[in-house]
């Protein structure tokens, strides 16, 4: 299995960081400003991570900052910006003294504008990332079993289709010296009693039960979800109280797939403008040029 | 100093919680579901939190969970629950397995209605908490350097008026036994990247400085600062984070005043509803019954 595949030679600095060995850490890191610990006292050798959860209200979407303090470049990747709130969170990208490497998708919304393309225009090193198999645009694909590095810490890639046929969810490493809990992404595959509709995009019931039992429920108990929407006003879940309480990925497969067939949900009204913008991450006048 | 001041003898067994000696663990404690660690990576013997931020969209309230796992009783409290999302705060207690003991509010608020009244006419058992400084009706009253004990874990009651009079900030406890880094829930006193209004209920641009500089700028700066709303869609930030950045804050104290007298901000629009029924756990109809 191949640590990554890009479609383009590395260019910045940064890229350097991405397909860096992996070095476990002997010694502690020291707390930043900003910085926030999902360390657990198991586990000494855990390296800091800068995490923050941002909310766009009108499509209800969740962007995940990510970045690794302890690194002398502090690189940081973006998990599903939205068009809207690019401006804040390069804001607070600059505010945090990070370095952003990565712009990331989880798949092609339908329901929001990706903030990739914006970011590119005004940061032109940042590439984007989207997997393969959405066959969307962006400047590295990434395929199940890949590792995307930030500094030493990294996110693990996993085939989650079934609301669209490309959608992934990313998990933060396994082993001591990577966060714990491990926290996965898990775009709209997975959502906090809930998951993304599967009427279309290559959406399947069938696939989405199968890709969240055999990806996300297998992770340990503790691992906190991060989904890419909440409509409640929730802002995390753990894999062990999904698989109890999901009111439909709880239940057997049959069900589920009863479940998801009789939702009978309007048309997605952004989806006609979304979903041609995200397939050149977001901007459609520039096309590839900011892909 | 009392450790705790109330206003009723104590009835329920868990009551005995709230007063019980403050006991250094040595030994590392089990993750549970649905747990949240704040742990460093420095304190091996820190007992995990249950910790979970929740979101109330139409007033863009937060309100926060907090339990101790790790005592056999998982006693729980919510620091601002809102009325209208009391059913999913009581369903999500239920879900992790939590015993409620504490409905707590930083201030009477004036953009929603308060969910402590609600909570406790579903479990009566449950004790709601504010300042004595607010002069609303409560269970049990707060003052400056109290210790609210939930299981092990305590929050420490700091006077930060200027909002309204009786505005506190809850602040988890400093010690290795304790949840690190530390958290400060802080109401309406800080928001990130912001404060609340000055023009109303006991209001003054001139303590609201004083308390955010003397109560919370003191704390260390890494600090996990949990406002009771963002309207910009941020979820947390830190002590050195506003210092440094916070328009209004970070600012000389002349400059801070200047910038609140000019505001120019409406008239609140749940403030007739919300600040009276908040003077009574948000249930009017009721009043000191189910307070």
């Amino acid at each position: 299995m191949l640590r990554f595949r890009c479609n383009q030679l590395f260019t910045s600095p940064f890229e350097a960081l991405f397909i860096q060995s992996f070095k476990p850490h002997t010694s502690l890191r020291c707390a930043q400003m900003g910085s926030y610990s999902t360390t657990s006292s198991s586990a000494q050798n855990s390296p800091k991570l800068v995490f923050r959860q941002l909310f766009e209200k009108e499509s209800s979407t969740y962007t995940y900052l990510l970045a690794d303090p302890s690194h002398p470049q502090k690189p940081a990747l973006l998990i599903d910006p939205v068009d809207k709130t690019v401006d804040r969170d390069l804001a607070l990208v600059k505010e945090l003294d990070l370095k952003l490497i990565y712009a990331i998708n989880t798949h092609v919304h339908a329901d929001h504008v990706t903030g990739s393309g914006l970011i590119k225009t005004k940061f032109p090193g940042v590439k984007s990332i989207i997997s393969k198999a959405s066959n969307a645009k962006a400047d590295l694909f990434v395929e199940p079993g890949d590792k995307i590095y930030f500094g030493d810490i990294f996110l693990e890639v996993r085939a989650t289709p079934g609301h669209t046929l490309g959608c992934v969810t990313y998990v933060t490493g396994d082993g001591p010296n990577q966060p714990q809990p491990r926290m996965a992404f898990t775009g709209d595959a997975l959502l906090i009693r809930g998951c993304g509709r599967t009427d279309f995009q290559g959406g399947s019931s069938d696939k989405l039960y199968d890709s969240v039992h055999s990806q996300i429920f297998t992770l340990p108990k503790d691992t906190l979800l991060y989904p890419a929407h909440d409509y409640k006003g929730f802002t995390v879940s753990t894999v062990g109280e999904e698989m109890l309480y999901n009111p439909r990925l709880s239940k057997d497969k049959e069900t589920f797939k009863n479940i998801m067939q009789n939702l009978n949900l309007s048309y997605p009204k952004m989806m006609d403008v979304a979903v041609p913008a995200n397939m050149v991450c977001g901007l459609q006048e520039t096309k590839s040029e900011a892909c």
